[in-house]
């Protein structure tokens, strides 16, 4: 049923123009790629693709695009007018099918993919994100179909950001530079990491993010630890503090990292000079990854770049993770910077660089910016400095 | 590779009788259910089974935990510092196995399997919130290998909470009663729900939440939208307000829903009599079910009893949402309170209960708390006034 739309939370008319160019676009890819239909659960492929940012619970919502025949965005009946307000429900790009409490809504998609009477032959491309009590019933409730991931179609769409969406992983990055340049401003020595952390995420919101799911600040021999979770111990004088925050800002994410060194004001608390020299290498192989970014070059060879740095420094054992990640409508997407990966960047590329050296037992070292690849080299979207930060804490 | 622990988030001294206790009773799941192997990715089975909170983004974090053979813990490099000091990890119940950035994870997940020597015929458990892109990656490696739900074997040790777990729940509860009160104490009258709901998140951190994922305020015809996204509507005098709020306290979900009356302080915008008779029938609704809770009722049998006081008293048609959900680790869990789920309640079973009616275009109104199910009846965790709050705003 097509129900009716409550207030909008943005004005369908300005947006249904884009997410009918994006749902065409999909459309297109689709054809391109000889699948039968997508099936985008809630996420954000979805919020890509029709605007809508569906709670992300265990009820099934899935926007079913089928190669043939017009698109449904299935939904249950208590999130139904949520669904028919959004950008694409509004706009009347897709027809909103509500189910009840006691309907099969994986019987619902199949009846959808049967009136639009795809191909027998042809795949399903699923939302990579799609959680496995949908996967297997949708493939119980389609025998014999192949699956696939809508990543096929949806990553050349969400790689290359327009102009907008850069804006809006702009603005994300000044908010948790601020954070940033707030917390390294502020008392750290004696407290311990979990109250830092929830201090970082009350900020994160404070500066406009609706959500602040990671603040990870790993102090002492824990900044050995890439994703150490913030726990209980105390920040000391003389402790290194990797400082990895970031959310999600007007719908796009922000994450950056900045590596501190806390004095307590004890001049005999300085940074080592091992420590320094760590620091020094990261800092250049993230600079050197930095400068090399333009159209063309390919997603390994600028990891490789940040690795050789360390690697004749003499630390590559110790540089444990990839180079970056894409970053837009989620914190952690297409393209990745990692080895082996011969995607030639693009003008509108987003990503993170984020180097690291990590010597368990002892202390970590990561500087990370957000940076879009543009026709003329990198657009660098985080403004704290990147030298060591060196605070009184 | 077994990798050294660093400071551990908790005592896993402490922590390992539980965890292990835990990994037990799943292994005898596992052995009475005849399946081969549990296979839980990152999330609230995880953080049951292991105490592992590992951050939820794309790597492949896997406990595989096969019915004969040992248990393994599978993590990205960058992550095997924090799931050896994890507590399972710390404690030696799980190995920790990391894989680097260019290893295929689930291809040493099918070899893990492979060592364990389960039967062939056996099928596999997955977690239930699994990302597809690591389902059909882990179709892929082990073909031939029928996949099944781990809540087969989970739901059963989740759905009874311990007391420790009651009284996570409970301080959880708590901290979102104080929000409820502090946001009806405060203005709203000419501030945005988007504005409203955005204090809402940064008070129920600062109340001590880790994450604050949603925050519903549906003021005026929005109300009638169960799962509303808070808007860019103006709340006004006169409007009935929705507020449904809650997040993650020390591992354990929040989730209340109060319904307001705005005035302005003006008596010309008191609500009208059918609003109070819609409000007075949710109120019985939620107090008969509420009232009804015992070991032995049948979860549907309650959800009966809420919706036969708002059909009798007329309204049926506008409660479109089932009474309520589990709730533990996660927001949403089972036991669902649906018609159609036979399951009994036991002691010890957490679950809201929260009828609502809505009508579109007009108004809408729900009540929600949080109720533990006892030998002697409910326990309601929630302790803010059930009636309608009517406020200056």
């Amino acid at each position: 049923m097509t129900l009716e739309a409550p207030v909008a939370r943005t004005d369908p008319a300005a947006q249904g123009g884009q997410f009918g160019d994006r749902l065409a676009r999909a459309h297109a890819g689709l054809q391109g790629n000889g699948a039968g239909a997508l099936l985008i659960g809630i996420g954000a492929d979805l919020r890509y693709l029709t605007g809508y940012a569906a709670h992300p619970l265990e009820r099934l919502t899935m926007l079913v695009l089928p190669v043939s025949g017009s698109a449904s965005l299935v939904a249950p009946h208590l999130e139904a007018m949520a669904a028919a307000g959004s950008p694409a429900g509004a706009a009347g790009l897709v027809e909103v099918v509500a189910w009840d409490e006691t309907d099969d809504p994986h019987a619902l998609v199949a009846e959808l993919l049967a009136k639009a009477a795809i191909d027998q032959g042809a795949y399903l491309l699923v939302d990579p994100g799609l959680w496995a009590m949908h996967v297997l019933a949708l493939q119980r409730a389609l025998p014999g179909r192949d699956f696939g991931l809508a990543t096929e179609v949806t990553r050349e769409l969400r790689m290359v950001k327009s102009a907008d969406e850069v804006e809006r992983l702009r603005r994300a990055a000044h908010a948790a530079d601020r954070v940033v340049t707030q917390i390294a401003a502020g008392r750290l020595v004696g407290r311990t990491e979990s109250d830092v952390s929830r201090e970082v995420r009350e900020r994160l919101i404070a500066e406009g993010h609706a959500a602040a799911p990671f603040a990870i600040v790993a102090s002492g021999p824990n900044s050995a630890s890439p994703h150490h979770d913030a726990g209980e111990r105390t920040i000391q004088s003389g402790d290194p503090i990797v400082l990895d925050i970031g959310g999600i800002l007007d719908g796009y994410g922000s994450d950056t990292t900045r590596t501190l060194w806390v004095t307590g004001g004890d001049a005999g608390h300085a940074p080592s000079p091992e420590f320094l020299a760590v620091f020094d290498l990261v800092r250049r192989a993230h600079a050197d990854a930095t400068a090399a970014v333009r159209p063309g070059i390919a997603c390994g060879e600028l990891d490789g770049i940040a690795r050789s740095v360390i690697a004749d420094g003499g630390y590559g054992e110790a540089f444990i993770h990839r180079l970056g990640h894409g970053i837009g409508l989620e914190g952690h997407e297409e393209p990745y910077l990692v080895a082996g990966n011969d995607e030639p960047l693009r003008a509108g590329f987003a990503f993170s660089i984020e180097p690291g050296i990590y010597l368990a037992g002892r202390f970590g070292v990561r500087i990370e910016d957000i940076v879009v690849c543009t026709d003329t080299g990198p657009d660098v979207l985080n403004e704290t400095p990147r030298h060591l930060l060196v605070v009184n804490g």
